[in-house]
């Protein structure tokens, strides 16, 4: 299978339950739904993965579906769980660290992150 | 309470049970979270609630957190239900009607709809 990365027609009407899921790095999958200038992708942490700290162009805002995160943005550290919702304008630096269970981040992007479509 | 209108701060945490949810029709309930381009609109509706046909310039995708909903989009129609993303590309029309539940949808938008942050 590989993840859904067309530009979607008219009517694209997609399950999280049949969307891809890519295995990108250790302890983390990412299904995604890629449109014109918005991207969605749903990440799956396991527990204590921890992601670089790092900056992008790209406007974020994330929604915690499970689990519990410890966000660093900027100078400041959050700690996150299901039902938060978190705004990463662009080019500010940030980084994720997974609590102690399997968590769950739906990440939106405008505009496309082009570097997640290439194979 | 007032809306969420504000272009976030860096480290904009926020919880979607802390954000008010303005009614803006009959069995419609919105709240928003607003960023520099994108815009998430999380929408509470009651049963059987309609929503006209209509198009905008703005890109969507939708995901159905709670409910099952019957959307038309351009000529085609889905029935759509928890764990659905759905693609409205720029200009295409669609409406929503909600079937026999209370239906929560997350609409996510790109540029802002400008039109939501008036008074």
């Amino acid at each position: 299978m590989v993840p859904h990365i067309e530009t979607p027609p008219v009517g694209t009407h997609l399950r999280w339950d049949d969307i891809a899921a890519e295995p990108i790095a250790d302890g983390i999958a990412r299904q995604m739904v890629v449109g014109q200038r918005l991207m969605v992708c749903r990440f799956r942490f396991q527990p204590h993965v921890e992601t670089a700290v790092h900056s992008h162009p790209h406007e974020q805002i994330t929604f915690v579906e499970k689990g519990r995160v410890r966000f660093v943005i900027g100078d400041q550290t959050r700690i996150a769980s299901a039902g938060d919702v978190l705004c990463f304008p662009p080019g500010v630096v940030h980084g994720a660290t997974i609590l102690d269970e399997e968590a769950v981040l739906v990440d939106v992007f405008t505009p496309l992150r082009e570097e997640f479509l290439k194979k």
